[in-house]
């Protein structure tokens, strides 16, 4: 468990930024920017400074006084809190639109994650078929046996909602640890799987919410 | 401008998880659930209970004590809240993989809110033709013209990063007030537009950080 300098829990919200913080980091690296500052990487971020500062003074002193940060340094310590010193291989289940979406989305290329097996069930065309980029399309009943063999324990579920408990419960029993749901399904797991969803429906309606916000305080102004 | 009983502005965190409450309000509601309380609605939601009731205080008197939350006024208060009452209309830029997914989403089942029209390049062979669900695929450089005639607000960005930016401000120039970025791209919009992003790096950086974190604590116990 990752704790504060203050041995306390991470925040959720904070670790939720983490990745943003890394890719931000990479991307100062890439540019040749050396060092930074809180404003500077609250604006990539679309958060305030207070925020980035408040974030950044949990792990302790990560920047120097009238210095700033040392990107390359918040880059690799980044890096190193978010395991992307592994590659880390992932199965994915459903090859519909939205899952050759995913195997094409190259997560590889600025990160050490890969999308290396994917599964459908019999009837899809593509089971015994290769992507593109020469990621297998296997059949889901050989999951059990390719999973254990392949030492995977990240899966991506795209599965139709109505399908994703099976799907994932077919991963858990396969040695799968963690998954990333993207059916609007809110998944039942034991304690010791992690699930991230990403729900497209919410997303949008946050998105709603935020402009209608927007748009009220304007109307006021 | 939405704003807490206490008169301040919500904070941005609880406002991310009303799309959520609403969802869990609905299902209660088609269950048959009349009424429910924060420990039933955390365990739906993946949070303690305590933030349940935080965020619900901020609102003002949602529920009553002895009776918890009638599920029928709360999914109305949410739907509301969310501007869930309006049909709203969306463009989807880049009918990709991912385009065709979100296309193919049906956020309108559940919701009023409904892809309508999709563009991309002049090169695409799907553009000029509709899809299944009769979507039409328009030329981009139409966009201008059919958005103004369509009083469409809302877009979806779902184009290869490099080409992000420049759709960005076809789509504000065209009177977009809100974007829904499905690149890893960071926009740079004017104040007055809205941008939700879903970076599905850090979704999947975000699932491997807390499987990490959890198999941790289990070594240590």
């Amino acid at each position: 468990m990752v704790v504060t300098k203050f041995n306390e829990v991470l925040p959720k919200a904070t670790a939720k930024r983490l990745p943003q913080y890394y890719r931000i980091f990479k991307q100062f690296v890439s540019d040749k920017v050396d060092r930074t500052n809180s404003q500077a990487i609250a604006a990539k971020l679309g958060v305030d400074s207070a925020t980035v500062r408040r974030d950044f003074s949990l792990f302790g002193e990560l920047g120097r006084r009238g210095y700033g940060y040392d990107t390359t340094a918040l880059r690799d310590f980044f890096g190193n809190l978010l395991g992307d010193s592994a590659e880390t291989n992932i199965a994915l289940v459903g090859v519909g639109n939205l899952g050759r979406a995913l195997i094409n989305y190259r997560f590889h290329d600025r990160n050490k994650m890969r999308i290396t097996q994917a599964y459908d069930v019999a009837g899809n065309p593509l089971v015994g078929t290769k992507t593109d980029d020469g990621v297998p399309i296997y059949n889901i009943s050989d999951i059990q046996k390719n999973l254990a063999d392949a030492n995977i324990e990240t899966a991506i579920i795209s599965v139709q909602s109505d399908r994703a408990q099976e799907v994932a419960d077919l991963l858990i029993d396969a040695g799968i640890k963690g998954i990333l749901n993207f059916t609007p399904r809110r998944l039942q797991v034991p304690e010791n799987i992690t699930v991230q969803s990403v729900d497209l429906t919410s997303e949008l309606q946050t998105l709603l919410f935020f402009m209608q916000d927007k748009k009220e305080t304007a109307d006021k102004l």
